[in-house]
């Protein structure tokens, strides 16, 4: 089927080989016009048949002002997908505006990041029914093969819920892996370090994608030497904490993850100040200057 | 090759049949007579041709007695190989021990559970060298099959390191899923939560042998409701955490996977009964009884 | 001078008898009439002197309203005064919402519970310059004597921004204790569990006013044994996180303070059902049902 | 009484002073001949009348040399006092060495740094009653007026283990503070962190000692700028956690506490390095190197 795909960085440039690959007709833009087919947003809702579907694949920063550009050119009977990384909490207000003007919207959770193109993204949408079966062939062709990697897993939200959950299980497992790793690489018991993790790929509870990953990684890098310890964070993390605090569900693995990220980031930790404060106060210990 | 194997019980049964299938000639004894292939250890022993290798595949607690028994039957040249979860600080006593008879020593984590018949067992070896090489036929057979699901991973000890290592994480990784379950299955926004699981099975970033069977038990039962949150642990997360505490390994994710598992076994949390006191103490707020 | 207070329960109730102790002219409503000096709100605001200075002390839930009410009775230079627990973030826009009328507002954090009647309360105060010094004498009767007890912590918001963090502690120092004290409590080594937390109420580095009323509650009840280990939480906690996820600030020990709460309210855990079936999967391991 | 002290530091030194300003004979030996009575632990020992007690204060690392020299000079009838931070798990051992030559041992956790002198030290005994009854005048001058401060725990090592727990608790209590302190210095909403930290001082839920010495020193530094954060930590915290995980008590609060201090003394963080790395590996995401 057409598409309209709005953003074509390292997700929606390759979401569109994907799909063209399928043999759906899409039509992309972009803020640069060495990768865009439209010169603006308008040119290309122009370029498209009614009803229009648009994909709309923009940072999360400028998702709200690009839909609302959109906005402007479709009408009554068009559809909006945000396949970005928006908070779930946005998208009901995004619907309601949207639908005034008859404007269908749907959210969508996309992962697979880089690897997608290969091996299909894992879709989690959220919205009405009739809107998402209209949309399925996108759907079908941007998945994986098989009966995995899709759901819709409820109303509007529930597609950028579930990417969220599943971002905030993706911390938890990532630094699962980080203390074990730290562990062994400190341990004066274990020499080969690479090898254990090779040895998880197959036949251990632990297989997993992101072990693979790590895997290439330490092929690359035996010790990590060429990285610093520093990780950013994307939004999902906190936000799953948040909805955990909202829910009254303990969190102590994901909330745990998401910290060790923000100490990353630290030059010094003012908690830690106070602490070797009140231990220079009570005990006379020795302290850092 | 021919194997002695001691302890056939769920894992070690599996092993003998795994072997034989891989045409090994194993001779297995177990207390219970029904499985064993011999009427005692030392009849065990009488029927291997010297240098016997024997495989000790019994619950951690009674791994050392029946070394110990063994022992008195083996001789110089011969090698005991240890698959079960003994902490990794037994193995260099234990050597020790065997040692001064001219008896080898090799500790191999083995991991896999009930699917390593089929899909083979990851292998964590700790040993020497020359030891290590002799036993390769088994753990060829035993392993899955291609360049992963084995490592040695250092001297004695290492090979239960590594698995005590690899259990730890295991902890931390279910905790992950289990935290993004409840937190799914408390949702209002999510009307399909084996749904989603199942669209993360491929494609997505969180892909993983633990996710594929947390959808298996979703399927068998979609609310998990024929289950109490009650977990038992079996040392090796302990130890873990003590080795990050001996080394000064940040492990709070670990550590935290752990401690769950301690509330889900207790009737009532002095702990919280203490806050509870404290409340009424300051506030005067409401407590049960 | 002269104060009009809205809500006579356990904190407004004993901070009228504190104020009139100190000769102050308190005129209080409460919507029961057997403790209430006014009839309605527009009773108590015709009692009162311009320019009138109203206290609100009512649960979180009803302040909102509360405040609404009162802002229909009032005028020109008047000013109202919230105590209870609002969140930080709702005093800005009631601010605003007053001031279109040219009332005055100011956010007060109180901490003391039901001994602040005796010792006094610790204020932290939010707001105009102007307005927190003509409040300063009911402020200088409420506090504890001395220098500490008081401190007009920034502009709008930083009273209950100041509380919100002081309970945020408050919720980590008590779990602290509570864990402590579980460990004794288990700990075969320790006969004297209530000796030992009264040793440590002088000399010691623990030594506090949490501890003071752990040792109280032991003296009444030296197991705990009429308790249930269950505990609410009053929404102050729960800010204390968000915003250390807002500001990107570890804080693994308030957060886990937090959970525990939540765990403690739970009759069964999700989280711990998923890990059950997980490790039935994996490794035939035994459930409870 | 007549007393052997062994050990004149920052905290054996200021006891001898607290205990010769109550009247009891002191003989102080220290390595250091400055400060020293006797040039010999055998010198001490000759300068004792029987049945002689000496009081070990060495750091912990010296305490089984200095006892076992100690008891070359003791005899049947005596009875050593360990007021270090010794494992409790020592002490079970050390008393049976020391009993086969008749010497009596008592354990005693000393709480109070620098402060103990002037306010007295929370003492918490272990070990049989006729030895800590003959002790008693040296507790009762050590410890603070009242009827707080001491505490006979139980046998031999509940000395040790209250001490341990009391340190574990202390903290959880310090990162609690230094959470809350971090929060208050990010946020905008308040302008004077330090006048937030007096106000609780007297008034409030948190009210503590460990409060008043964090004022203090905010008094001498406000922003605590002449401060790395970087904390040591003195072996009670480990084994707290490791106490812990034995008796199966969750324990997430002081277990991050001390976790926090593993990572205030690291350069970089290799589990910070993995997350680096898979980040980059399934997202492309930026590192830094």
């Amino acid at each position: 089927m057409q598409l309209g795909l709005v953003g074509l960085g390292r997700m929606g440039g390759n979401m569109r080989d994907r799909l063209r690959a399928n043999g759906h007709e899409v039509i992309g833009y972009d803020r640069n016009p060495a990768v865009s087919d439209a010169g603006s947003l308008a040119e290309l809702v122009g370029q498209l048949d009614t009803p229009r579907v648009v994909w709309v694949m923009v940072p999360a920063g400028a998702t709200e002002a690009t839909i609302d550009e959109l906005a402007e050119h479709l009408g009554d009977g068009d559809i909006v997908i945000d396949g970005g990384n928006s908070r779930f909490s946005d998208d009901a207000p995004r619907a309601e505006r949207l639908g005034a003007k008859g404007i269908g919207y749907v959210d969508v959770g996309v992962s697979g990041g880089v690897w997608g193109k290969e091996h299909g993204y894992a879709l989690m949408v959220g919205g009405d029914h009739g809107l998402v079966k209209h949309c399925m062939p996108i759907f079908e062709s941007l998945k994986p093969a098989g009966q995995y990697g899709f759901v819709h897993a409820g109303g509007t939200g529930a597609g950028h819920y579930a990417k969220m959950v599943h971002n905030g299980i993706e911390y938890g497992l990532m630094h699962a892996f980080a203390e074990g790793y730290e562990l062994l690489d400190k341990s004066e018991f274990v020499d080969n370090v690479p090898g254990v993790i090779k040895s998880w790929r197959e036949g251990s509870v632990v297989k997993s994608w992101l072990l693979d990953l790590l895997d290439n990684a330490l092929d690359e890098d035996p010790e990590l030497a060429g990285l610093r310890g520093w990780a950013d964070d994307t939004g999902e993390g906190r936000w799953t904490v948040e909805e955990a605090i909202r829910l009254a569900v303990p969190m102590n693995v994901i909330a745990a993850s998401l910290f060790a990220r923000f100490v990353s980031r630290q030059d010094d930790s003012p908690a830690m100040k106070a602490i070797a404060a009140l231990r220079q106060q009570f005990g006379g210990h020795a302290v850092k200057r």
